[in-house]
Order: structure tokens, then sequence, then C-alpha cells
């Protein structure tokens, strides 16, 4: 199906217009008609693939999600089989923070489509639903981890759940250079030793 | 010098204009002239107080972070005095998440400025000093705490102040109500509650 294909990769290209757009130039210039520009196409054309703004922003959101799966996947097959849920906690972490290019672009973007998405009802369910399965499948690891006697039993795994998540927090320290790069990792390294201790 | 005064009030004014537009409409809405239709004043007015849009901006973030001050401090003299760190730690955290509306709107206008200072030198280097003096703040509080056996002595105090500030990563978590309230301030709870454990 070629024709299909094509379609999917047309409404990619657009989406990575969009991120470079966001990235270079902030979100106020994320514009319709400079995406359009960006990637090369028509503003007709554009709203061919997309029909509202909202639909775009969606869509790079979307794809922004797979690419960091994809990268923790990476990551994942990297360590040694089967992985520490440690391990796999910090992995996850360390993509969704702006860290290296890939995931300061999506790190950018998310936080872009969370402020659009205050504002816009479709957007913020759309949000919110990826944020739960997300916040979901780290508290399935973390109650794994306790029923296997990694974390000690005495541990919320609700309360632990939320917060490695807010440890995303360094995103905005990280890129306002108030905390460096070795800094985050270190505490993200002690939050997460005190979390398998004492099991 | 009933002059001086005013001036000052119609900055505060119109600060105050941009919250309200960016707390509604969000950060994409924020323009010169939108703000100046809700302060009020013409654009040319607006333009006599704020020679630029990061000139607005700062301003608007500067009597944000004031008044998340104001808060902190009311809030402070509520305590036992002299407050304990844990207790100061607490408020201060409390004060910068989105839990009532005048400390979401602070959390908004911060989220947004912080996107926008990625893309605009000036406003970044504003924005990286404001977060510095904050963090040097509470890494005092929390080495005088390490001092005065509050706080166990082989906690590293750097590591615990990024560790404490990253727990604003709740901000978008419960901006999209993948975190309750309730849950976001019994993890902060539990947090506070170990690094104060076994001084």
């Amino acid at each position: 199906m070629p024709k299909q294909v094509d379609h999917q990769e047309r409404r990619e290209a657009i989406a990575h217009a969009l991120w470079r757009v966001v990235d270079q130039h902030g979100w106020s210039r994320a514009t319709l008609r400079e995406v359009a520009r960006e990637a090369g196409v028509s503003l007709g054309q554009l709203q061919h693939y997309f029909a509202s703004r909202t639909a775009m922003l969606t869509f790079a959101m979307e794809s922004a999600a797979e690419r960091t799966a994809d990268r923790v996947a990476r990551g994942l097959a990297a360590l040694d089989q089967p992985p520490h849920p440690r391990d796999v906690l910090r992995l996850v972490l360390v993509e969704m923070l702006p860290l290296h290019p890939d995931a300061r672009a999506s790190s950018r973007m998310s936080a872009a489509y969370v402020l659009e998405a205050l504002h816009d009802p479709a957007l913020r369910r759309q949000a919110g639903l990826g944020l739960r399965d997300g916040r979901a499948m780290v508290e399935r690891l973390v109650r794994d981890a306790v029923a296997q006697g990694q974390i000690a039993p005495d541990r919320d795994p609700g309360i632990e759940t939320d917060l490695v998540l807010a440890l995303t927090g360094f995103s905005p320290l990280l890129e306002l250079g108030v905390v460096e790069p070795p800094a985050a990792l270190a505490a993200i390294d002690q939050h997460l030793d005190r979390l398998f201790a004492g099991a």
C-alpha cells in the first residue's frame, strides 16, 4: 500500500518540521503557516494532512512519545537481561529529560503541549490519557519490584511512582542551567538507590 | 512621589492583565495587543510602560515571584517560631505548585516564561538568575539543617536541594489531573519525612 505509506511519511515529515520550529524558535512561532514553510509544503497541503492545529499537535506529540518509547526500548535491549527495575526507571527518567538533542526536542514539545492543553479540552484529554498510561506503566514496575523484594515492602507504590515521575521537574532546571546534567543524574541515582535500598 | 506610585501601579495592573490572559487563554494569546485590551489601555500606552515584550514578560515574572515570596512569608509567619526547616521547605514547594488559584497563575506564568526563555537570551539570563537565587536559598536552609542535626550528616546538601526543587515536577501532573492534590501532598510529605528522619 504505497499510497498509505506516503501519507504516513508525509505526516511524520510535518511533525518533524513542527518539532524543529518549536525547538529552534519556540512555541509562539509554531503556527500552521510557519510549519508548512519549514516542511516545504503549501498551507493547503498541510491542511490536507491535518484538519486543525489540534490534530497536528496531537500527532506530533504522539510521535514524540513513540520516539521516546523507541529510545527507551533500545536502551533496555542494551541492559543485562532481564533488566533490573532500577535500571528501567533510570532509563525512562533520563530519556524524559533534556539531556541530549532528541530527548530535548521531545521534552520541549511536551512542555509546550501541556501549556497549550490547559486551554484546549481536546488536547487536555489526550495529554492526560497519555500521561496516565505512562504513570500506570511505572506503577506496575514499582509494584512488581515490591512483590519481588527489590523494593522494601513498607514503601507505598503509588507514592513512590509519583515521586519518580515528579523528578521530571529537572527539565526546566536543566534547560536554564540552574542544575547541570551530572548533578541531575547524581540526584536521580541517589533517589533510586534509596528506593531500592533496605529491601 | 505620587507620580512614581501611579507609574508602578499601572505597571502592576498591566502585569496582572498579562497573567489573566496567560491563565485564561494561554501563552499564544499573550500578545502586546491582547494584553493592552485586557488592561484597558491603548497599545501606545502599554508601550510607554514596557518598551518591549521581553521587558513586560520579565516584569510580570518578577512580580509573580514577589507574590509567591509574599505568600511564603505569610505562611511562615503563621508557623511556630522559629519555624522548623521541614515546614519551610514544604511551604515553599506547596506555593510553587498549582494547588490554588494564585499559585496556579504563577506556576503557569513561570512554565510559559521558561519556554519563551529558551529562545530569548535576555529572558534566559533573567530566568536563570532568579532560579539560581531560589536554589541558593533552599541549599542554605538544607545546609543549616544538616549543621543543626535536623538532617543526617551523611546527606549531600547539594543533591538534597536539587531533589526538593525537582518535586516542582508535580506541576504538569497536577495540571493534567494525572496526580490529584492530596496524592502530590502525600508524596511531598513522604519525601520530606525521609529527608529529616534518622538525623
